[in-house]
């Protein structure tokens, strides 16, 4: 349907009345506001009409397929199956930063493109750039150029990729129509096929410190993200992973820099290692680089315990500009200057933690932000000593945040996120994947 | 509350929500809309929340009041008590052309502000331009000084009355958010209190050629009307109308106050005289002109049939500027130059209308508009010559076309309009008025 023949108030008309939209006339309406030949006033109400009413999966693809198109679309073909990842944001979610040159090692172009921190979760480009240098605004002509040659980049969206979508966000953002799942999916899947990606595996976040609170709503969320993805013609996947408890060791931009180096050199740090080969197994798979899942898995963990993934980080952060060498070294890297160590308030199991609550305490801090224009303090976060189910006395330490300056406030609104109890809280999977959804 | 105080996103997700407003942050609402510091996206993602989810009857009178509270309000107690009435649109409707002048010669003050024809129905405004020179555009001070001389005055609506519900208005048309009663409600009355009235009757009419199709949704319009007006301090009722056939003889501008014309001077057009006498009725007990409607009805019949509001409707109209004189002398006032008979075809009693499709053949021939720029021609509409009922042997004329030009099309479509029947229909009152509600 080309936009002349298309009434936009009919338009709206029909989705307020809880009709189905022709998938031809949703991509008109969003090629019209695109091109601001439909007004915010109309594409708003529209928003609210379809958060109201719901839009169904063949709608929500239709979507996808119209922000998809607004803008530049890249294409990675003559260096093979692209392959992504995505994750529903969490608190000390740093996999991305291992994850990505450990496919690219695997030979699997990867063409990152994250997003920064917002609200309590945080973001990779923050953490990326607390690598000193590190450039993250690459121009299409360079990301093409690292592409060729190093088979990655990790870079934050450019302004031509699905613009439509960047429309709408800013829309949905002062209208009260954010959460809601058609609208969700259509941005994160409209923006990994525009990168190029062509293999896409979601990580779906669950628990305490994710926007899905519960197995049900991730559920569906990972259904619809890997369904749009697939009727758009890429491989997709998703893992319903744990969030009821920080990922690994570090909360905090440098600390989970540091974190991350530590398992591209192939430490064990619990959660982070395991859930990193668990995704890179995915996309590995999902690019047709290995026949199955064991294959795969079987390739990565070489690749990374070989000290390829590491070799390809170094060799992205210094394309992008970054000075690695107080990481490779081991030094002093963004050193806070006030270390405060929290202590067992009694007895017991370091059972429960408030995960949103705690992102909130470190955004707090410094280490996130509440407004996009806010800066980030990459020396701020939290360092757990001691794990999940571990068994404490009174007093002993089970973390350290990592502050700006002393703070007795913050120490005990963060302490106040964790709770004791006399006995274990269920075992988690090593790799934090609750459930897998192939679509 | 105060508008620094109101964040619009949260305002949205309250009735996004279902959840119901607080009457100050509607107006805080409204307030920063109709200041343009609430952008026009922010207020078409809440109509369509409200539109969804509903208003109750306490955000209704506060929207209402909000409304009222964006423009300038009429005073005019030191002439009495104003009354008014307003007519949710009808096809033939010509009734306030002799109702505001006949109470307004009881002593009863009609600042009377009134409408455009738009889509199927007729508008005050194009019949009264129909006389010539006829001005319904005034200045408050212009309206001011003839309220005091003659106690009436006919116009349309000024930029400073009720200037948010304009706004919102515009929205509403291009967000498909017009039919909702709440919406409705507020521009009605906002506008009715605004001009000053504080006696109003509302005529909501019901049938084929009406908004409202069934009693139960006239009722519930009528319901809401009186409760909302009394909430704002004024006496109201409302009368249920009949119209599932064209009121009186006439349909089209000049016609219908050749029509008007006919029952300020006494003579007895079948509905148009006995409806315009029962609303005069309740404008004039409203006001406190009358104790009972008995009273009022005896009042009003002797005032209309002594020819003193024929006087004031003269009085008023060359006030305004319009030259009365072949009104007056029964000469040709607009004279199509084409007139058609339709005849029966077949034998049987006249029994039925689908008003709709007749008004908007009226207005296919000129009569009406489909947009608010375009002209309306005075001279075209239709007359009945036999009245609903009539027994008809095939080929008996029964209504009039008038024409700008030969149009066989248009006749066959108004002669489509009208169905024939062996039985009787069912008989209406002669006053047209179904039910009464007080609210």
């Amino acid at each position: 349907m080309a936009l002349d023949s298309l009434d936009p108030r009919e338009f709206i008309r029909t989705k307020r009345d809880g009709l189905a939209h022709d998938p031809a006339a949703l991509r008109a309406f969003v090629a019209g506001c695109a091109a601001r030949e439909i007004p915010d006033y109309q594409a708003s109400a529209w928003l609210m009409a379809a958060f109201l009413n719901g839009l169904d999966a063949s709608e929500t693809d239709a979507l996808t397929l119209a922000f998809l198109h607004s803008g530049r679309v890249f294409d990675w073909k003559a260096l093979g199956v692209a392959a992504d990842k995505h994750s529903t944001g969490g608190v000390g979610d740093k996999i991305s930063l291992a994850l990505a040159p450990l496919v690219a090692a695997c030979g699997v172009p990867v063409p990152m493109v994250s997003g920064r921190g917002l609200g309590h979760t945080g973001g990779t480009l923050d953490k990326l750039e607390s690598i000193p240098g590190f450039q993250t605004r690459l121009e299409p002509a360079a990301m093409t150029e690292q592409m060729r040659k190093l088979g990655i980049v990790m870079v934050g969206q450019g302004p031509d990729l699905a613009p439509a979508d960047g429309l709408f966000y800013s829309l949905r953002d002062v209208t009260a129509t954010v959460e809601f799942e058609p609208f969700i999916v259509s941005s994160i899947v409209s923006k990994k096929i525009a990168e190029g990606a062509r293999a896409i595996v979601y990580d779906v976040k669950c628990g305490s410190g994710a926007f899905m609170k519960t197995p049900e709503a991730a559920r569906a969320l990972a259904r619809r993200l890997v369904g749009t993805t697939q009727a758009l013609g890429a491989a997709a996947s998703a893992c319903i992973t744990d969030m009821s408890w920080p990922i690994g060791w570090a909360v905090g931009n440098a600390l989970e820099v540091r974190e991350a180096w530590q398992v591209l050199r192939g430490q064990p740090v619990p959660g982070t290692r395991e859930l990193t080969l668990t995704l890179a197994a995915e996309m590995v798979r999902l690019a047709g680089a290995a026949l199955n899942l064991d294959a795969a898995r079987v390739r990565v963990t070489h690749v990374l315990d070989e000290g390829h993934a590491a070799e390809r980080f170094l060799a992205m952060a210094h394309a992008q500009g970054g000075d690695t060498r107080a990481l490779e070294h081991g030094e002093p890297f963004h050193a806070a200057p006030k270390v405060v160590e929290l202590q067992a308030p009694r007895a017991g199991i370091l059972a429960g933690c408030d995960c949103f609550a705690l992102g909130e305490a470190v955004v707090a801090m410094g280490a996130g932000r509440l407004a996009m224009e806010d800066a980030v303090d990459p020396r701020v976060g939290i360092v757990m000593t001691r794990e999940r189910g571990d068994k404490l006395a009174k007093g002993d330490t089970f973390a350290k945040l990592h502050l700006a300056a002393s703070d007795g406030a913050i120490a005990a609104r963060v302490a106040g996120c964790f709770t004791f109890a006399d006995q274990s809280p269920a075992t988690l999977p090593a790799d934090l994947v609750l459930e897998r959804v192939e679509g």
